[in-house]
Formats: structure tokens, sequence, C-alpha cells
């Protein structure tokens, strides 16, 4: 049976998968970036053991694609987000963070504590 | 080829669609609903010809489902939106309306005008 | 009250923005284009009105980003697809394609014939 | 730091929350049920560590769900799938399930073993 560390890991790894393809694809502008922000951390807050999402949509990397291209707003991707999550499960706590590896969107499992 | 109010038809029929299945799955309660609403509208209204996108999410009809599950949130769909957009093209607005039709959410065109 | 031009200009528009945001984000490689754009085609004809939806899911697009990245996969977005459809509503036949213009997947109108 | 089991759980967990959240709401009948599970198992097969994804899309629920309603496709959500996965992480083996626990469609941590 799983110890209550991989569950916790576990259901982690749901809320980010579960953020980044819910949202993935949005339109967004730098106007549009704070509301879709907040509703991403309200909408994946409201899933099983989730505490805290912290989410910051990258309003100086969409404002510098927007720069190289033709139209006024761009889709949401990975680039474009700072996410910071804490999960708690069964007095564990796990704390997840994305950000850019080179240019790959990385999702991390910061630190699982009991 | 299509007229303009064709072409404002389908720009309308884009930005509807859009929404839908951008949003369509996204976990929700009564308390993160506004903040779901809000991100939609702007998300949206950051499309080509969509002037105005007013979204409500319906906190009382997600409320009675919740009174009817064992979970304390669920999946944004049909049923708990009323959606109303307006996009202009070359001149020509058209407005639509999304509302259940019987157990049918119904994407409506209401009016095109030049 | 709305011509059945302009009804079935706004089904083929819904359709359209259906396919694109429900499908975007997902992972994607030249390996899995095919299983991705049959789903496609397959799942928006579903909706009401819709006839015939055609999706190529462009390797070779695909291919050269890999080249050109770390990971070995990227995600689905609109200079990865070719996409006609076609909508029949109350005798009126919309046609409508989505090609790259530019930098731009737009999505195009061709013709609507009563 | 976290461990090499609570990683591989971690990674478990984010290829669960993709499926679900890219893919629910698509449209989808008991003639599209194929070429959908189809996708969805090669679309995550392409995200790291992930060895392979098993998709049932029960055509016997949609069906019983369409005798309900009107509309002759539904939108697909979590009481429709059947979900296994593996993950391979570090020689560590993530095994996940998804099923119905009463009312909810429950993602399951099932074995993790090094």
């Amino acid at each position: 049976m799983p110890t209550d560390t991989e569950r916790a890991s576990f259901e982690a790894g749901i809320k980010f998968g579960s953020l980044y393809h819910q949202f993935a694809g949005t339109p967004v502008s730098p106007d549009s970036a704070e509301s879709l922000g907040r509703a991403m951390e309200e909408a994946i807050e409201n899933q099983p053991h989730c505490v805290d999402v912290d989410v910051t949509v990258r309003t100086d990397r969409i404002a510098a694609e927007l720069d190289s291209q033709s139209a006024e707003y761009t889709e949401l991707t990975g680039r474009f987000l700072d996410v910071e999550m804490r999960i708690e499960y069964e007095g564990v706590t796990a704390r997840t963070k994305m950000e850019m590896e080179g240019d790959y969107p990385l999702m991390r499992l910061v630190a699982v504590e009991e």
C-alpha cells in the first residue's frame, strides 16, 4: 500500500496536471492575466486536499510575445505561468512549483513533510 | 462569398464554442463562481471582433447540485451558465445568448444588425 | 430574426471554437497525431448540424518544432492543424476552413450556400 | 528532498490531472467513444515517465445517459471513464486507477514499487 507521503505527492500531481490542462490554450493578454490567474487559483483550491494555490500569469512574458506577432492576444502556456501549491493529506504537507527549466515548464515536487 | 452578416454570425459562434469548451470541466463551487465568470469574460473578449461578454455562473444551481452529491465542488457545465455576447464585424452587430432549452444548454444567435 | 444562412454560419463558428479550445494544449507528437486528429473529427461531428469534420494534424510541423526544443512532445496549437468542416442547417450548407494567415491560425467561413 | 517513490507518485498524479482536464467536456457518443479513448491514451503517453495508459470510455453508461436526455451526445466526464496508468521514474513503478467511489470519480494511487 502506498504511504501517506506518496499519496500526498500523488494528490499534488493531480492538482498540477488539472491546473495546466484545464487552462492551457485560454486566450490571454496583459490586461486579462490578473482575472485568469485568480480563477485558476480558486478553481483548483476546490479540489480535495488542496490548501493553497498561487498563480502569477507573467504579463512581462506575454507582452514580449505580443511584440513578436500580429495578434493582440496569445494562448496561455507554461512559460507564462509561475505556480506554487500546498497540498495537505493526512498530516503530510506537499509543496510544488512550476518553473521553466530551459525551454520546458517543469512541474516540481519541492518538499514533502510529515 | 459570405456576406458581412454571415461572417459576423460565424465570429459569434467561434466565441461561444471557445468559451464553452475552454472552461467546461473546471472545478467550481459557489465561492469560486465569481472569479471564474470574470476570467471567462475577459479571456473571450481578447478574441477578434468580440466587444462584450457577460457571464453569470449560477451559484443557485451549483448549490442545488452540491446538495445532491458527496463532493464539495462540481464541474462547470452548461446548466450553470448564463452567457450573453456582442460581436462587431465590419459594422454588423451580432448578439448571442446561451440558455437552457429543456435539458440542453442552447447557444442562440439572437440578432444580427447592420 | 436572424436568417437561416446567418444561423448556419453561427453553428459553423460554434464547431470551430469548440474543436480548437477543447483540444488546444493536448500533448502531441508525430506518433500520436493520427489518433488525436481522428478523435477531434468524431467528437465535433457529434454536435448538432455538423455533417463532416476533416482534421489533419501536421506531423511535419510538429517534427520541426521538436527539432528546436528539448522535450519529445509539444502542445497542440493552431499551426499544427489543417481543418475543414461542413455544417448543414435548414437546407443551408456552410463550409469552413482553418489555415495559417501569416503567424495566426485563421478560422474562415469559406462558403454559405442555400 | 522528496524521495524517488514520492516523485514517482507526483508524476503519476500529473498524468491523471492532465488526462482528465484536457478531455473533460469533449462531446462524446457511443460511436465516438473508441477514438476518444485512443487519443487520450496516446496523448498522455507522450508525457515524461508515462509508460502505459489504458482508457475505456464506458459506452454502456453513455448510452444510459442518452436515454434520459434530449440530445444525441453528451460531455465526457468521470463516470464515463475507466483509466489505469503505469508511470516509471528512476526505477520506481507507480500504478494508478480511476474508478467511481459512490458518485465521485476517484483517482487512486494503487501501488508504488521500487
